[in-house]
C-alpha cells in the first residue's frame, strides 16, 4: 500500500529511551521512598492481634478492611475500567485511552500514597497505610483521569506522567487545604475531585491548544463498537458511583445515606440526559456522546452532600438539574468554548465534571448550612460534620461558608496549578504528537496490521474496490 | 451514495418532543411524590447514633448496609450491564439494548421505589428506604428487563417507558399478593421476577405481532463482536447470580447457603447446555444464542429454593434440568411460537426466564413441603419459613401449597397485565418502528457514519467493488 | 463463495456426539457424587441458629459469608471474565477463548468442590462446604485457565474437559502435599495455581507440538477490537488481584495486608512493563501483548507473601522485577521456547504465570524465613504461620526451608502431571483441529455469516474488489 502515511510527522515521537527512563527513574525513587516512608497501619499489621485486646474489639470484623473493601474494589473498577473505557469511544485511540489511563493511574497511586500520607497518616515518621488510604490513592488519581480527558489523544505518555507527578502533588495540597484547614466536608470529592480535577484539565488543555488540531478531525468520532467499549465505562461509573460517593464516609449510617443519595441523583439524571438529548437534536435522536457521559453528572453533583442529610428527592433534583445542564453544556458549550475560548476538550470534561463539581460544590454549602439538629439529631449533627475539637463550637451556617471557601480554593488551584503544569508539558521535550497524527494510537502503539487495512477501507471504499 | 433507505418508513418515529416530556413529566412526577414520600430508614438516617443506642447495637458494622451492600453492587451491575450487554447481540442494536436498558431501568427503579415502598415500607405516612430497598427496586426493574427482551428492536423508547410503568405497577400489586397475602418465600425472585416478567413480556409480544417482520431479518442476527458484547453480559449475570439469589435472604446461614445453591446450579446448566448445544445441531458446532442464555436459566429455577436447604446436589439436579430444557426451546419452541402462536420472542426469554422461572416455583413449592425439623433445626425452620405470629401454626406441607399457588397467581397477573398493556402499547401514539426498520439503532440513536458505511459493505460487497 | 475453506481437514472434528456425552456422563457423576458427599458446612446450614448459640455469637456478621463473599465474587470475576476475556486477544478465537474457558470451569469447579473438599473438608464422611470452598475451587480452576493459555487455539472442548479433570485432581493432591504435609503458606496460590498450573500446561503443549503450525500463523494475532476485548479481561485481572491473594487469608490484618500489598506490586509492575514494552522495540512503541499480560506478573509473585509482612516498598520490589521478566520474556524467551525447545504457548503463559510464580514462591520463602517476632509480634508471629499444634516449635528459617521444598514439589508435580495428561491428550480420539484450522472459531463454533464475509475481505481485499 503506497498510502503515505503520517506525511507531515515533523514531531519527535520516539519514546524509545524516553520513556522507559522517566519509568524506570520514577519507580525507582518510588521504591525509596516507600521504603523510607511506607508501613501498615495498626489494622494491617500482624501486631493487630494486640491491637484488638487494647481496643478491646472483641471480633475481627471490626477491622476497617471490612467496612470499606468492598467499596474500595468498586472505587478501583471505576478509575481503571470506568474512566479507561469511556474514553474509547474514540474509533483509533483505544489502545490509548485504556493503556494511557492504566499507565498514569498506576503511577498515580504510588505517588499519591506518599503525598496523601505525608498529609494525613504521618505519625512517627512514618506514613501507615489501610485500605482507606488506597481508596484515597484512587480518588486523587481520579482527578487525573479527568483532566486526562481533556487531553485525551493530543499528548504523549511522558506527558501524561508528569501531569500525574504535578497534578497529584497539587491535588493533595488542595486536599489537605480544604479537609485539614478548612474543615470542609467532601466525602465523594465534588469539590476535591471534580472541580479541581476539570479545571485543572481544562487549563492545561487551553495551554497546549492546537490550532490545527482540524486536520485529525476525521478520528475524533466514534465508530459503532467503539461507542460500545465506551459504555462499557459508562455503566461501571454510573454503577459503582454510590460506592464512589460512600466509600471514605463514617462508619454506619453515613455510608449508608451516601450510597442511597447517589444511588437517586444518578437514576433522575439518566431521564433529563435522554430528554434534552432527543430535544435539542433536529431529528430527535439520542446522542451516544451524552447517554456516555451526562448520565454521570449527578454522581459529581452529590460528591458533596451524598452523606448529609440530603434526602432522597433532594438528590433526585441535584441529579434532574445536572443531566440538563450537563447535556446543554455538550451541545451549546464545547464548541464555544473550542471556537472561542480556544478550549479543545476532547472527552467533554468541563460538561460533566467543571460544571456538576461546583454544582456539588454549593449543594454541599447549602446542605450543612441547613443542616438542624431536629433532621441530624444532636449526637448525628456533630458526627456528620465532626463538630469536635477545635470545631466545637462551629455551626451548620458557618460551616456552609467554610464549604463554599473550599469551592473557590479549589478552583484557583486548579487555575494556577493548570497553568504552572501545562506550561511545563508545553516544553518540547516530550514527544506530543503532531496536529495531523492525534487520536492516533499508530503513533506510540503496535497496532494489528488487520484491523488498520480494514479501517482504511472504511475510509477509502473509492480506493479499495480499484486497487 | 444512492442506497434508498427505510424507504417504507411509513410510521412516525419522530421523537423530539414525545421522549422529552414524557422523560421530564415523570421525573418531576418522581420529585414530587418523593418529597411527600420518601426518607431515609432508620439506619441510614442521621438519628442512627441514636437508634443504635436503642438496639444495643456496640458496633456500626451492624448497620444492615455492611450484611447487604457487596450483594447490591452485584445486582446492580447484572441489571444495568448484565441485561444491558446481553442484549447486545444484534448487530445493528447496540445502541438501544443497552441504552434503552438503561433509560427503562432508571426509571423504573425510581417507581419502584415508590410502588414498593407503599406496600412494604410504609410507617407513619412516609416510605422509609435503606439498602434493601434498593435490591427490591432493582430486582422489580429486573423483570421489566425480562419483558424488553422479548420486544427487543421493535418498540419505542417511549413505549419502554409505558410498559414500566405499568410493569413495576403490576409487579409490586403481584409481589405483595405473594409476599404478604400468601406469605409465600421466593427471594431470589423465581415467581415474581422471572415468571411474572416474561409472561408478561410475551404478551405484549404476541399483541404487538408484527406479521411482516421478516423484512428486517437481516439485522435479527449478529455479528463476530456483538457476540463477544453479549457474552460480557451473560458472564456477569452468570457470575453474579448467586449474589441475586442471596441478596434479600435472611442474614447470616440463609443468604451463604442461597449463594452456594445458586453457584451449584448455574455450573451444572452451563455442561447440559453446552452438551445440548451441540447435540441439536447437525455439524454438532455450538451456538452462541445458548451459551448466551441458557446457561443462565440454573440461577432462574433455583430462585425460590437457593435460600432453603436445596443441598448443592439438588442444586445440581435442577441446573442440570434447566439448562437442556432451555436448550430445547432455543431450537425447537422459539420457532414454533413465532409461527404458530405469532409470538416474536427477540431474546428467547421464553426460555431463559417463563419455563426456569416456573420450574423454580415449582421447585420451591416442593422444597418448601419437604421441610422437616430434622433438616432444618427447630429455630432454623421458623427462621427459613418466617412461621411466626400469624403463620405461626403453619407447617412445611401447606406453605408447600401456598407456594404453588404463588405461582399461579404470578402467572395470571403476568398474563392479565400482559394483555391490557400490548393493548396501550399498540396504541398509535407511540412512534414505534416500522418493520422494515426494526432492530436499527439509525431509528432512534445518533449513529457513527463510517461504521455504517462499513456495516453497507458488508451487506453489499457487490456495490462496494463497483460504486 | 467459492472460497476452499479448511481444504486440508484431515482431521475429524466433528463434536456431536462426544462433547454432549463426556458434558453429560460427568455432570451426572457429579451429581451423583454431591449427592453421596457434599452437604452444607456449619455457618450455610439452617442449624446456624444453634450453632451460634453453641460458639457464643452475638450477630449473624460473625458467619464467615460476611468476612469472605465480596473477595469470593471478585476472585468469581477473574476467572470467568478475567481469564475468558484476556484470552480473546486472537482475531477469530473469542468464542473459543471465552466459551471454552466458561465450560472447563463451570465444570472444574465442581470437581474441585469435590477434590480439595476430601482433601480439606471432609468430616463423618461428608464434604461440608462455605463461601472459602467456593473461593478454593475457583482458585483451582484458576490453574487450569492458566493452562489453557498455552494451548489455546489448537485443542478441542473435550481435549480441555478431559485436562480438566486431570489437572483438578493433581492439583489437588499437590496442595494436600503442600498445605498439609510441608505446612506452607500459600494464600493467593504463587506455587500451588501459578507454578503448578504453568508448567503443566507448558509441558502438556510440548507433547502436543504441531510442527505445522505456521499454516495458520495469520490467524494467531490480534484485531484492533480483539485487542479492546483482551484488556477487559487484563483490567478485571489487575483490579481485583488484591482480593485473589487475600481471599482465603485469615481474618483481620493478613487479608488486609495481603490487598495491601498486592496492590503496591501491581502498581509498580504496570511502570516496568510499559520501560520495557518501549525499550525493547526498535520504534519504541508499545506492545498490546505485554500490556496485556506483563502488568499482571506482579500480583503472581507476591501470591505466597503478600499475607505476610512483606511491606509495601517490598511488594514494589517484586512488582518492578517481575514486569520486567515477563516483558523480556515475551520479547525474547517465548520465540526460543518455540524454536528450540517446540513449546507453542499461544497466551505467554511462560512469562505471566511460570516465571512469576516460581519468583513468587522464592520471594515466600524468604519472607518467611526473615520473619522475627519483633514485625510480627508474639501472638501476630504464630498466627502468620499457623505455628500452633505439631507445628509449635517450627522457626521461620525452618518455614522458609519447607516453603522452598514447596516450589520444588509443585514444579515436579507439574512436570509429571503435564506429560501423563499430554500423553492422554495426543490419544486420536478428542476430536482436535488440523493445524491449519487452529486459532480458528469456525471449527467448533457457529460463527455469524456477516462479519466472516467482513474478515474474509479483510484478508483478501484483492478478491473483494472483483468477485
Amino acid at each position: 500500500m503506497e498510502r503515505p502515511r503520517h506525511q507531515g510527522m515533523a514531531k519527535n515521537t520516539y519514546m524509545r529511551w524516553r520513556l522507559p527512563l522517566v519509568c524506570l527513574l520514577w519507580e525507582v525513587a518510588m521504591i525509596v521512598l516507600f521504603g523510607v516512608f511506607v508501613r501498615f497501619d495498626a489494622e494491617a499489621d500482624a501486631h493487630w492481634e494486640e491491637e484488638k485486646q487494647e481496643k478491646n474489639l472483641t471480633s475481627d470484623i471490626e477491622n476497617d478492611f471490612y467496612f470499606r473493601y468492598p467499596s474500595f474494589q468498586d472505587v478501583h473498577v471505576m478509575i481503571f475500567v470506568g474512566f479507561g473505557f469511556l474514553m474509547t469511544f474514540l474509533k483509533r485511540y483505544g489502545f490509548g485511552a485504556v493503556g494511557f489511563n492504566f499507565l498514569l493511574a498506576a503511577f498515580g497511586i504510588q505517588w499519591a500514597l506518599l503525598m496523601q500520607g505525608w498529609f494525613h497518616s504521618f505519625k512517627g515518621g512514618k506514613i501507615l497505610i489501610g485500605v482507606e488510604n488506597l481508596i484515597n490513592a484512587d480518588f486523587c488519581v481520579g482527578s487525573v483521569c479527568i483532566a486526562f480527558g481533556a487531553i485525551l489523544g493530543k499528548t504523549s505518555p511522558i506527558q501524561l506522567l508528569v501531569m500525574t507527578l504535578f497534578q497529584v502533588t497539587l491535588f493533595s495540597v488542595n486536599e489537605y487545604i480544604l479537609l485539614n484547614l478548612l474543615h470542609v466536608k467532601d466525602a465523594g470529592g465534588s469539590m476535591t475531585i471534580h472541580t479541581f480535577g476539570a479545571y485543572f484539565g481544562l487549563v492545561v488543555t487551553r495551554i497546549l491548544y492546537r490550532p490545527n488540531l482540524e486536520q485529525s478531525k476525521d478520528k475524533q468520532g466514534s465508530v459503532y463498537h467503539s461507542d460500545l467499549f465506551a459504555m462499557i465505562g459508562t455503566l461501571y461509573l454510573w454503577m459503582y458511583w454510590p460506592s464512589f460517593n460512600s466509600a471514605i464516609s463514617e462508619h454506619g449510617d453515613a455510608q449508608h445515606r451516601a450510597a442511597i443519595n447517589t444511588y437517586c441523583s444518578l437514576a433522575a439524571c439518566v431521564l433529563t440526559t435522554m430528554a434534552f438529548s432527543s430535544m435539542l437534536q433536529k431529528k430527535g435522536k439520542l446522542d451516544m456522546v451524552h447517554i456516555q457521559n451526562a448520565t454521570l453528572a449527578g454522581g459529581v453533583a452529590v460528591g458533596t452532600s451524598a452523606e448529609m442529610m440530603l434526602t432522597p428527592y433532594g438528590s433526585l433534583i441535584v441529579g434532574f438539574i445536572c443531566g440538563i445542564v450537563s447535556t446543554v453544556g455538550y451541545v451549546y458549550l464545547t464548541p464555544f468554548l473550542e471556537s472561542r475560548l480556544h478550549i479543545q476538550d476532547t472527552c467533554g470534561i468541563h460538561n460533566l465534571h467543571a460544571m456538576p463539581g461546583l454544582i456539588g460544590g454549593i449543594v454541599g454549602a447549602i446542605t450543612a448550612a441547613a443542616a438542624t439538629e431536629d433532621v441530624y439529631g444532636k449526637e448525628g449533627l456533630i458526627k456528620a460534620f465532626d463538630f469536635t475539637g477545635t470545631y466545637q463550637t462551629r455551626t451548620p451556617s458557618v460551616q456552609g461558608g467554610f464549604q463554599a471557601a473550599g469551592i473557590v480554593v479549589s478552583l484557583l488551584m486548579a487555575l494556577a496549578g493548570g497553568a504552572l503544569v501545562g506550561a511545563i508539558l508545553k516544553l518540547p521535550l516530550w514527544g506530543d504528537p503532531a496536529a495531523e497524527n492525534c487520536f492516533e494510537d499508530d503513533i506510540y502503539w503496535e497496532v494489528p496490521e488487520d484491523e488498520e487495512s480494514d479501517a482504511y477501507h472504511m475510509h477509502n471504499p473509492d480506493k479499495a474496490s480499484s486497487p
